[in-house]
């Protein structure tokens, strides 16, 4: 019987670069967590060892710190491209680049009465996140944004009720109850055209945060889709979101044993298991994803 | 512009169930974590929060502790099977289940002198898999099952060498070095009729094992390919092996400013980055997987 | 030889309550992960497992929800003294109540046109912690403040030169570094009188970071001590601050290799190994300790 | 108001030093994390930033890949002697060093057929730990020997019952529980003599696990007792051991809305909340323990 070697892929995962920019005493700051994957001719790597035509992940490791020096780090998905495109572009044995960026956000730490502004705290459990594919510069590219650890919760404005009831069913109805999650939401750009990721991802956040906040929810799924709604309605760039989203269950706790009664107030957070919601929205006219989501 | 719901899916992740079986003085233990999604007619979920097709997550949960009482827990395989084709034939309007399960080994601990067995070690790090998904009984199915955690060290038998030196290499060539990786496998079964997953577990697991030690090995791609291809060509029962093995540097620490050589003897064990090896081996005639990587 | 019983505690660990107060469409929001550990005439649950001396930990739990439906969570330092005296005062066999409080911070998200302020986000990575020791009200009693996970880097305006050198030394000294530490703080309050812990702890966190960031430093020690001595000069509440703060260390990427120079501006975060600096600053007249960080 | 320096110290926390010993095709391996500690006169690092009195971490990393090759890893108390006694002894302004170690088991794998024995495979969650103080050759020095993360389960022979019952008291009492726990456990040798430190873990973790097993509980605190009895009893060179063990509860699952018994059967594993138990157990001629446990 044959053995076939499948699709694969290599890189160096998780380089962490810090650029500190300085304009006099005020200094901004960029933390990334970077990872390369890159693909092409690498079956004899595979199949006999044969290194020719590996780059190897330390190169890549130092490129992506040479890159920082070089070009600067602006939005994470304008850095993930620099970089693909070098991978792809520079080694005739790559053909594939995907680079993936996690992006860490830290708030300046103001000392009244000093003009220094090189003090910062790391700002949230938030991440924002950028997945980039090129195939080389002006071959086939696509671009995904995103954010995870976005941890919300609404304490009213969610019922669950109306569901199947079958023998193994003990859960009562409600008309009311804590709705909280830990976002994972990644969104696909129409194309590499957008012009401004900054502005893009703040509305899209936004978009997420507000139809959370502001939907009246029957179920948790009815959320996620009405964020990803938003989201595409708003943002003319976007045409595909996908979200998956834990029920983080928050129990009323039963205190009539004690004589209390316990109108929503008092809440045991659980930690397994918990409901888990994936979902897809996308336009209509949304292009083939290719291979973006990879 | 229109907006539509893309895939997805819905479930109770990581019910913990453990389950003791008595024999008089000796007892078993099966210690799971369970994870369900559901797909099926649910797009007005989505819509407008109608949970007239929804089993809701909390009777899945249920669902995992009845089963358990009532079918027992064999191998993992044959428990997710049971679930899957519970939940897709049982509701009309859930199509497709999908039941994902992590199993914890434990050892024996014996007590000299005693007949009682009913005391247990936690063993390794390593985790059992089983991936199912089935749209009911008789109808569409697929089995991976694999491990994940393994965590394995050659002290020797590597090199590293013959790749491409691009402006940004500093990485020196290597003839003898530490090759250290935390396997995650899975492997698919060529159809639902393996008749012992226990036996298939356990020389699958010894092939990777074994190939792992047993290649003297020039690239970590080239030993995650022998691993592969050693458990496609004993166990007639797979079709495909998919790995991914980041590549756990040990760096040489240089005492070179104090005197001392250092002949493989001393390693710094580094946590990131890492370089990361993921590809997938196939038989030649490998049926098409479907949705059993989903 | 004789085999005794030494100091002794058992209580339930990390019960995690959340309570929501409303106040109309506006609501609020303690989000609190409580640790209780009892003492007391507990010998012969040891010796022999007579029980009769235990309160259950899990009646302890029930006891922290039912505290927050009857008395509410203000501050945590209230909360965590209304549980110990409870537990100290209540049972015969128990003298000495600890309890530990840690809360997770959220913020609102606000909807532009909605009077609704149901919706919030988790702020931060920062933790606000209490520790309550009591032997019952009016016995003896202490209280320790704090807080954990408080990521803080300075871009600049730190130096590490002038130390010890010997035949391991291969460190060269620096006038120029970035200097970043996850600071774990508590500090300790002169008695139980303190009025207003909300401000106590904000006030004193401002301290810390103030001085964090204010401070021109030529060691992460002296950054250590100006912060605890900043914290005990303005806050006349307290006596003691004791603080652990690893130094994450940021490494200048030398960039030579590739023609390029690095004036400070591109770093490796690096996670292992990392320095860890652990220091007490206290009051000349700070009173006897007892039992307060045990 | 003064302010004052109090208890304070400093080093190199998490250096991961692998160590691989060849004799001949037989290779052998140990893996360390090494945390160094270090104190003396060192008031003015912290109020003056005067680093004349510090040896930096950075030198202390260095010396223990040195060590590592100059001396060898043999047992960990002793190449925690060895690393202490040098800090110690070769400074004049550090007086006291505090060397702490963890070590990672492997196992070999062996591949039918082969005499290498240079393949390693992960064994176990449970860590082997080591605690050394030194105040210099010859001076005041201290040794505890330990280990952490064994998991351990009785599916049977555990009780509770008769405990008090109040207010907030709904647990029930019962006659047979599985009783699991996670145990950290350290152990102070009476002095420094100990001649076989392999030996005496190895027997030492023998009589705990024995102890598990064999203890017919009534509450888990009367098997951290006969854990700790069982090691000082049989193990002369010991004087103390300190125990935490949480109670990861396992709930019996009521299945009775589903029409199904549970004989003790199938149990939900809780993460949070968790009991937790703290004991020492001594020798009652103990010398004192001096800085042993800082």
């Amino acid at each position: 019987m044959s053995i076939v070697l499948g699709p694969n892929r290599y890189g160096k995962a998780e380089t962490r670069v810090v650029r500190v920019d300085r304009d006099g005493p005020v200094h901004s700051l960029k933390d990334l967590n970077v990872s390369v994957a890159l693909a092409g001719d690498l079956d004899e790597v595979f199949l006999s060892g044969d290194n020719a035509p590996v780059l190897p992940t330390d190169s890549q490791k130092n490129t992506v710190f040479a890159f920082a020096r070089k070009h600067g780090i602006g939005e994470i998905e304008d850095f993930a491209f620099l970089l693909a495109r070098h991978f792809a572009d520079s080694q005739p044995t790559i053909h594939h680049a995907r680079v993936e960026i996690e992006e860490y956000a830290w708030e300046r730490v103001v000392v009244p009465g000093s003009e220094e502004r090189h003090s910062f705290v790391r700002a949230g459990t938030e991440i924002r996140t950028a997945l980039v594919h090129s195939e080389g510069t002006g071959a086939a590219e696509t671009v995904v944004s995103g954010l995870k650890n976005l941890v919300v919760l609404n304490s009213t404005a969610s019922e669950f009720h109306g569901y199947i009831e079958d023998e193994y069913t003990t859960l009562p109805p409600t008309r009311d109850r804590v709705l909280a999650t830990e976002v994972t939401a990644r969104w696909r750009h129409r194309d590499t055209a957008t012009a401004d990721y900054a502005e893009s991802f703040r509305e899209t956040r936004r978009c997420l945060l507000e139809a959370f906040a502001g939907t009246y929810s029957l179920s948790l799924q009815q959320t996620l889709y009405a964020m990803g709604r938003k989201a595409l309605t708003e943002r003319p760039e976007l045409c595909e979101v996908r979200m998956a989203m834990p029920n983080k269950h928050h129990f009323d706790v039963d205190l009539s044993p004690f004589g209390l009664d316990n109108p929503n107030e008092v809440f045991l957070a659980a930690d397994r298991p918990y409901g888990l919601i994936e979902g897809t929205v996308l336009t209509g006219d949304a292009p083939d994803a290719s291979f973006a989501w990879n």
